[in-house]
């Protein structure tokens, strides 16, 4: 890969949202950003985050955002608490700008990206004249997006705040030199289930490539599998496990649902073992 | 809120169609933009406005389109008479252009924006070169859109006409000074019932706020409900009324459907009573 | 239709995948683009191709291509034979580039606009750095897109290839002069069926509008049927045929789904019979 180049005109906004298409909601958002900032260019992360569901946020952005260009704003509004007293933050790291409810839905992202800077946003010069109890996107989180991608600085936002909300992320447990106790942490479009198992936990603990037998426990049955390089290596109809495009574990079939197949949702827990 | 700059440059094409994600209807419509004026930023507001529903098109891009700088150009279509002699009209206000079939799907829209010019598309030299009956967003809307976001000015497009079709919007009927007829407008993705009752409406006929008891008679049922000033506010399993983001009085539950809980439509009639 | 401009400045890469929207996949692939050529304007076409469904692709992005403005890249990822030895193609066209899985994707395109020269991805100096066995699009194909929109020469990305998988269209059999046998190539969100019998083959073959009679054999059972000019012709709950925008032969109802009625999936063939 060669050294790629960074942007130093066109500041882009990525939106991530439980919003849907359907409404009037991302509509009014890109249109409050694009009247401050015209410039902009808006990048439809995903509006389909399920409803109020803060850790699937945490997980999809986490997935994504090391992609983009440095400077880039990420603009999340998964926000069950709206009109509560839940602070609105803007949070700067080395290459990004993140504008999220204080909810939890940075864990991830901020873990390996340590806040050079935290502001609790407050100044409503920089907020819509109107601010309703419901709509914190568009009235408070856009417009901020707006003027900071015209380079207002951070602290004229609001005041340092020294902390954000964070999930209790699971991480694996391995309860003896062959089990790992473990949790479906994303299902994909695809039914592909993605687990909170990493390449790099497998690789120093426990071997999976070169095991003779590999049990899932899942929903008290007991199912035998085996690793797979590609979903093309798959039978028809078998349940494997590969290691996904995102560096953790997957249980996949072959252009099926997993998830469907083994009526699983996002947060199941079960177990892996390896004979 | 301080002052918002205008564009000068990157002229702005707002989409808003029936069309759904899936198919080659949205893909065509921004190819035949893009080929007319690349510079162009295309912004898709929605795709997904129910088939056919010129109602719910009026609601949402009156929802919407405010937000934008002034000179946007927003593009509708929502087209059932396709192919039929219905006008495809371009309406200039003071602020934005629109250009959309002439059934209704601009009313709520003009009665704030009072048109200044209002253009039937009849000039083929900025139409495709083949016209089919069936698809005439791709066509006719799209190229006019682009031309027009050239410069070419409106009178160019077609003949002046000084009247467009108007949907009967229905208001809320106030039978005595404690009760109001009234419908749902609009639902959203979350299942909130918006209401023709605006919170102007409200604060001068009906003191929702301070009132001991409100009662709902909404499918033949009468439900005991109170006002609240956001979601989170609800306790769990309640129904209750929240003044909307769009400035009216929502039935609404926290983190859940109200359509669903209710089992509503669009278009519901129901009375609030307050005692 | 007057002489359309040709962009010099802002390249199009233009999106085609069945990755859906509630993911990270799209989110990631618009990331890695950015990052190489913050100036690209990205389009989604559609992320709703049926999964892994490669005849659907091919008929959608041959309805599409052709309305974008010359230079434009479009990248296709539909490909179940993701991480198989299966190559990955660019292709340029007179007008045209294309980055796809050599699956068949692009037989359509690839009909009307002979191939200038196509390669197959092996240089990895323009892949991502970490490449998986299960996200190509995310580390193969958007890494090409986004250097190949900053000029880089095609013949720097992989070695020339002479031929690229093609799929077996399936073309109308005329049984007689008064019978079609022939197909449904695409079912739209409306449920019109799309048929793979073209305007020019029945003008030529079979003259439809001025038959007295239509049937139309399909699943066992006759349907008599006639021709109409636009969907509003079309009286309640008829079934019928119209010419569609793609220049097929359809058949429809008038805002009612086909598909629904007739109870018809992608594939299903059947017969037309004029008296």
């Amino acid at each position: 890969m060669i050294q790629q180049s960074h942007h130093k005109n066109t500041p882009i906004i990525v939106l991530m949202t439980d919003f849907g298409e359907d409404d009037f909601f991302v509509g009014s958002i890109k249109g409050v950003i694009l009247k401050i900032n015209p410039r902009v260019k808006i990048v439809d992360l995903t509006h389909r985050i399920p409803s109020f569901n803060i850790r699937a946020a945490d997980f999809i952005l986490s997935a994504c955002y090391r992609y983009y260009p440095s400077k880039t704003i990420f603009v999340v509004v998964v926000d069950p608490g709206v009109g509560s007293s839940r602070k609105i933050l803007l949070v700067k790291t080395k290459d990004y700008y993140f504008i999220a409810p204080d909810n939890g839905v940075l864990t991830s992202v901020l873990e390996v990206n340590p806040p050079q800077e935290i502001i609790a946003l407050t100044n409503s010069k920089y907020f819509l004249s109107k601010i309703t109890s419901t709509f914190h996107g568009r009235d408070i989180i856009s417009p901020v997006a707006g003027w900071l991608s015209k380079g207002i600085p951070l602290q004229e936002f609001g005041s340092k705040v020294s902390d954000y909300l964070k999930l209790d992320i699971h991480l694996p447990k391995i309860m003896n030199g062959k089990e790992i106790e473990c949790e479906v942490v994303y299902i994909d479009k695809f039914g592909n289930l993605i687990t909170n198992i990493s390449q790099k936990m497998i690789a120093k603990d426990l071997d999976l490539i070169k095991s003779q037998k590999i049990s899932l426990w899942i929903k008290n049955k007991e199912i035998t599998t085996s690793f797979r390089k590609s979903y093309f290596q798959g039978k028809k109809d078998e349940v494997f496990l590969i290691y996904g495009s995102l560096g953790y574990l997957e249980i996949v079939l072959n252009q099926a649902s997993a998830a469907e197949r083994l009526n699983i949702s996002m947060g199941e827990k079960f177990r892996i073992r390896i004979y």
